[in-house]
Parts: C-alpha cells; sequence; structure tokens
C-alpha cells in the first residue's frame, strides 16, 4: 500500500486526559458518599452524561454540568452549594492542567513527520483543545490540526477532502479509541491502529461483535515506526 | 474594488442569540433577587464571566458555570441545589431551542450567494455552533462554514489562506459585533460591515475610542445587497 497521511487522535494518544476524568471522578465519588456508593454513583454519572451528550457534546464542561446533575439527584437535593462549588473548582483544575506528553511521542511524530503527512484529529470542546494543542508546543509538527465535534465516517471523509482529497485507502488514523479512531476509519476503507490507553471511558467502550473488524493493535505509540514500515 | 469573498456571522447576525441569553439573565436576576439586587447580580455575574472566559471560552455552557458560580457567591452558599439544577435546566433550553432566523435573511442569502462566493464564520461552542448551522438550513448556502474559537487578526487570516488565499482587501465581513466582526477584519485590510443587533453583551461592546475605525454601519442585514452593489 502506499501511505499519503497519518492521522492522530490527540487525548489519550498524544497526551494523558482519561486519568484526569478517572482521578475527578473518584474525587467526585468521595464527595457524594453520604448519599450513594461509589458503584451506584458510577452509574447515574454515565447515564447523565449519556443523556447529556446530544445537548452538550464532549469536554470537560460537559462533565462538569452532568456531575452537578448528578449530585443534586443522589442527595435528594440536599447537597450544600460549597459542594458544588468544589465540582466546578476541579472542572477548572482539569481545564488549567499543564498538558503530560504520553512518553515516546515526540520521537514518534520526528521519525513519522519526516516521512509522511500528518494530520492531528481530535474531538470535544473547541477552546479546550485548541488550548492543548497549543500548550503540547506539537502543533508546527503536523500539516493540519482538525478538531472535531465527533469522529464519524462522514466527518472523516470531510477531513481526507480538506488534505487534498487523499483516498481512504492512503490513510492510517492512530489513536486510543475502537469506536472514535479506528471503526469510522475502516468503515470508510482506511486503515485503523488502536494504541490502547490504560483507561477507557465507557462511552467509548464498543462491544466486541465490532471487534472483528480488521485494524492494527499495537502496545506502545513507539511501536507506530516499525508498523508503518511494515505496510508502507 | 473586487470583492472576492463575503464572510456572515451567525449569532445575532443570521439568526437570534443574544436575546435568549438576555432572557435567562433575566430569569437569573430573579432567582437570586432574595440575596442581591439585579443591578448587582448583572455585575457580578460580568465579571465571573471574563473571568472564566480564559478557561471556558464562549457559549453556553461557560455561561451556565458562570452563573451557578456567581448565585453561590452572592447567596453565600446558601442557595437551595434546586434553584441550581433550574440554572442548568434553562442552559439545556437554550441548547435545545429551535434556531429563530433573522427577518430576511434567506432572501439577503439567496441573492449574495448569486454573485460572490460565501463564508460563515462564528465563534464558541463547537458542538453547539454546529447544531445550530445544521438546524438553520443554511450551511449548504455557503462556500464554507468556519467555527472559531476567538475571532482575532490570525484567525481571519487563517480562514482567509482556507478559502483559496483571499487578499484581505477583497474580503467583506458583515456582523453584529463591532469587536468579532468588525475590528480585526479592518486590521488586517479587509472590509468590516456592521449590522447592529438590538442588544449586545457587554463583553463584545468596544471603548469609543476604537469606533473611529474605518467601517459601514447599516440599519439591517436587508441593507446588505445595496451596500455590496455599491461597493464592488
Amino acid at each position: 500500500m502506499t501511505i499519503a497521511l497519518i492521522g492522530f487522535d490527540a487525548d489519550d494518544t498524544l497526551w494523558h486526559s482519561e486519568s484526569h476524568f478517572a482521578l475527578t471522578e473518584d474525587r467526585f465519588h468521595a464527595l457524594v458518599t453520604p448519599w450513594s456508593e461509589p458503584g451506584e454513583t458510577a452509574d447515574r454519572l454515565l447515564a447523565r452524561e449519556r443523556a447529556n451528550l446530544e445537548l452538550f457534546g464532549y469536554g470537560v464542561k460537559g462533565f462538569i454540568l452532568s456531575m452537578i446533575e448528578t449530585a443534586i439527584e443522589v442527595s435528594d437535593s440536599t447537597i450544600p452549594p460549597d459542594a458544588i462549588a468544589q465540582i466546578i473548582g476541579w472542572g477548572k483544575e482539569m481545564m488549567a492542567h499543564p498538558v503530560d506528553l504520553i512518553d515516546g511521542v515526540v520521537d514518534v511524530l520526528e521519525s513519522v513527520g519526516s516521512t509522511y503527512s500528518m494530520v492531528l484529529i481530535t474531538k470535544g470542546d473547541l477552546f479546550h483543545q485548541e488550548s492543548k494543542v497549543a500548550e503540547s508546543g506539537l502543533a508546527d509538527r503536523f500539516d493540519r490540526v482538525e478538531i472535531l465535534s465527533e469522529k464519524s465516517p462522514e466527518s472523516y471523509r470531510a477531513v481526507l477532502e480538506r488534505c487534498g482529497g487523499v483516498a481512504p485507502s492512503d490513510f492510517v488514523m492512530i489513536g486510543n479509541s475502537v469506536r472514535s479512531d479506528v471503526l469510522p476509519v475502516v468503515e470508510i476503507g482506511g486503515h485503523g491502529v488502536h494504541v490502547p490507553y490504560n483507561i477507557t471511558w465507557q462511552h467509548e467502550q464498543v462491544a466486541s461483535e465490532h471487534e472483528s473488524a480488521d485494524y492494527h493493535v499495537i502496545p506502545s505509540i513507539k511501536d507506530v515506526v516499525p508498523l508503518l514500515a511494515e505496510l508502507d
């Protein structure tokens, strides 16, 4: 095959993100423990996040709002306002948190970028994603940065169009989410590479019937370089 | 002059937006009236929104979070959680609200689009803006849709680049905000057209020393067609 373009996801592929959500969620479980056990809290928060996705989209602000709603619900409207202020404070910490690059990312981009065109493709909150891209210092290594509201077959097709009409069969997408980074790319005829992160948000997990799709799985971002050498 | 590209702002230029914020803010003033008079509430909310802008960016979710923080502050942490749930409910109403086109917009786009390339340039929450663009039914009338996190000289330059390298002097931008739609465009050498909306968020208001910049002011979006005929 001829590879014309490599796409990289950002959150949990280039830098840590889900671990910050998980840490905040642990704090949240502890905060509402007088009214709800962690297992129940987790279920109710996930249900609330899913219900809110179609209005709020992805990102920290929607996560904060879903935590506040869940806290009010599970406490039967008895949670003190200071606890709600605390939740907002955690959200602000998340948004202000320095970008932690995943180990090996700079070398991988250096090496891949010397041979291929690269596009960073991320989804979620435009403002926060732009801030992270800027702060990461990685923006200049990419030919393009694409921030999408959702990663779907249509939105990947539109990205390839904007990248000068790259054929899906010449496109390799690398990311930690099978649902967002791999399956929609495979669906349009592109190549998906799954680099698992140690935590996956439940909403991004896919049922096993989808796991038969044809894609590559590598244990670390560092394995991208030998994989591309093998594919090209 | 030769006009190569017409840019249209969206919120309060193509459809109503600020009136929904103002209505929600009126409800908010009434909600916290036991602790704070409307004038004081307005000042504190604006201060909070401005302080939050650099973390949250523009949009409804940040507005909801700023209202919640202000409610907790002015009530000295005594506001009932149900009142906070109510604020979140208003935000959801805003996000789910149908798009109300401003009178005359469809005819103007029909007419302008028959002669010129057009780009819709809006700022704010990616997910909510995309939803509104889709629901407006106007997306197909534009050659491009650009959703920015901030409207600055740099971001307008980048848009013109993405539109095929249009020279700023061949670009006309039409919108309701002097700060966002007019001044940065004039700064890069483009042409700004201000179509005032009946309400302007205080953050978007500009000090009078900037008002000497050279740009056009028309009373209604309907006046775009004769103005372009005169300019071109």
